[in-house]
């Protein structure tokens, strides 16, 4: 059950049509998933979505589409997002996560949970040396 | 100001002493970060949490070691760790983090964060469709 | 599945009938929504509880009641409650907040994950000038 | 101390002094809060984070700004973001958010808080009567 | 800096004075922490903060009180709650935590953490076996 | 649906029989919840994830097991954690929570969520005095 309403034809609306087409045309599959049919209730909302989500995740940058997909799907499992954990794991998949990466991912992600933990009890001071010159 | 106090002398415990050893010698350097000078305060927590540490991010795996550390720092900024946030942005950037992908990271996690409020307010049935396949 | 058991007939207890003929008759209904009948598993925790709710939830203070279950859902999704985002974003649509005012809200709530996620991963030291005085 | 290093010279950059023009003009001030400052390590996320937060916070729009800085500062706060939390509510106060208001915001909030935890522990079941129509 | 200004002679208000009477006389100190000092900004949500808490947390009860201050720990540890972290540690020894007890809260608090992430990553159906009657 | 698949023969690979004949033994139970039948997906993970959840959780320690389940189950109730909220309650129940301890552990979790907001809220400086010496 979600908080708001998907609505029936959502095509209908021309700037739900024009997002859904980029959608289309963007990921090569007639596939669009159920965030873009719950956030047509709000144009405007879909446009942001989708236009930021196109150029941060579906636009070449400096790290590689599997990479950036486990990085949203650690973010999210932090985060307790149910929806986002699924589709960027999804995601990861498709983009070519292999079974010992995906266990990987998990190991470090669970690690970075029991620390996290730790060192939210522990309050121990940052090291003057984090401050360190970043490698280019 | 931590919540426990870190051991004037650590290495005056041998337990202590053989985990300082190992970091140094895994990592190849003197420097022995503020976590394990605290941790020392219960020699069995600092024990099996750099045991943990260093068969999870500093052994070969299927995941580079650069991405680990992003991963780590990306579930860290959700649970919102600020050690944890240094030092393993720092340890990604020592593992070859260029400045670009240290802007991409930041632009993969902030639109998380946004999708993840959106999601976990818009509750979003799960679609059918992410229970795909693994790819091996 | 929840983790105890709703009383089958809570208004078996006086102390559990009192607070239920005073959620009906602050509400004007006499609709009891899931909350409070499982919270009726200890009557002391219910009657605190609605006590809290009703106090500052169900009477007139400075905000707008719309206002304030708004402020209560945008808690709700930053702690992953599923249940009070429910709860909170239907009280907030019967104490009169339009589509527009959802779809803004989202807008907000999203922008707000996306910069928490930054500013997490950033650390930036907080400006002086934000200490500034309160007007009244 | 923060994760990036902010430029010592940020408006020698053309695109970061076309964002700080922005910030000016549409803020009627020279006070550039830090956000931005460290935010110019990279001008392309400067650039696509202002133009959210302007679009989003500095645009008329269905609610208050004074009720979507509040909005802001909640959700910063239950995502443990220090410097988001403090800069929401001192734009909610120069907005005009009275002591008054102020002191409603915290007691809201804290009520959220509670009432997060009891449900996120109890696992209450949503009820089907939250899936009101929306007033409109 | 805190977001709020603690007023600079707090008992010369009456409500403040009994409130900081009360606290001094239930724990037998003239010591008046931090918190208290700052909620004096709001003299109503100042009463009602330490009226909850005085009745959970200095009221004999069920669970013995340097359990519940382990449990109230536990809790802001996971909020990312840093002065709660504190406080709520300093009372878990002050009411007895021993040092070897301390060490196993960590250990139990780091361990949660990183099953947290895994299962959140994971989304393993709750076994339905979970719903064991409870013992009394 | 769970993220990953749970074979559907686990056992048949001997690392995996290992551990759940350890889990077995260890608690006098032929019943294997969930979480470990999907975590058989990498025996690795598994191994590790098992072992420190058993030296942690099912090994004497300083602190009662009944107190380290609460302990368990207040850390992923702030975590969001549906999976391990079930599982850590339904155990501390197993071991002799009563249901007076299991209102008063959601008393102290709901005060502590609310205290957690306003503190995360009015960021207050933490009192010198809570760096109080340890008592052993």
């Amino acid at each position: 059950m979600a908080t708001v309403t998907a609505p029936a034809d959502p095509e209908a609306d021309p700037r739900v049509k024009a997002v859904f087409d980029d959608i289309r045309a963007t990921r090569g599959t007639d596939f669009i998933n159920n965030v873009w049919r719950y956030l047509a209730f709000d144009p405007g909302l879909l446009e942001t979505t989708w236009a930021e989500v196109k150029s941060v995740m579906a636009t070449p940058s400096a790290l590689d589409p599997k990479v950036k997909e486990m990085l949203y799907a650690a973010v999210s499992i932090a985060n307790g997002c149910d929806y986002c954990t699924h589709s960027h794991l999804a995601a990861a998949r498709a983009r070519g996560m292999s079974a010992a990466e995906q266990a990987d991912f998990f190991r470090v992600v669970g690690s970075a949970g029991k620390t996290n933990m730790l060192l939210n009890g522990l309050r121990v001071p940052v090291d003057a040396a984090f401050e360190m010159a970043q490698e280019d």
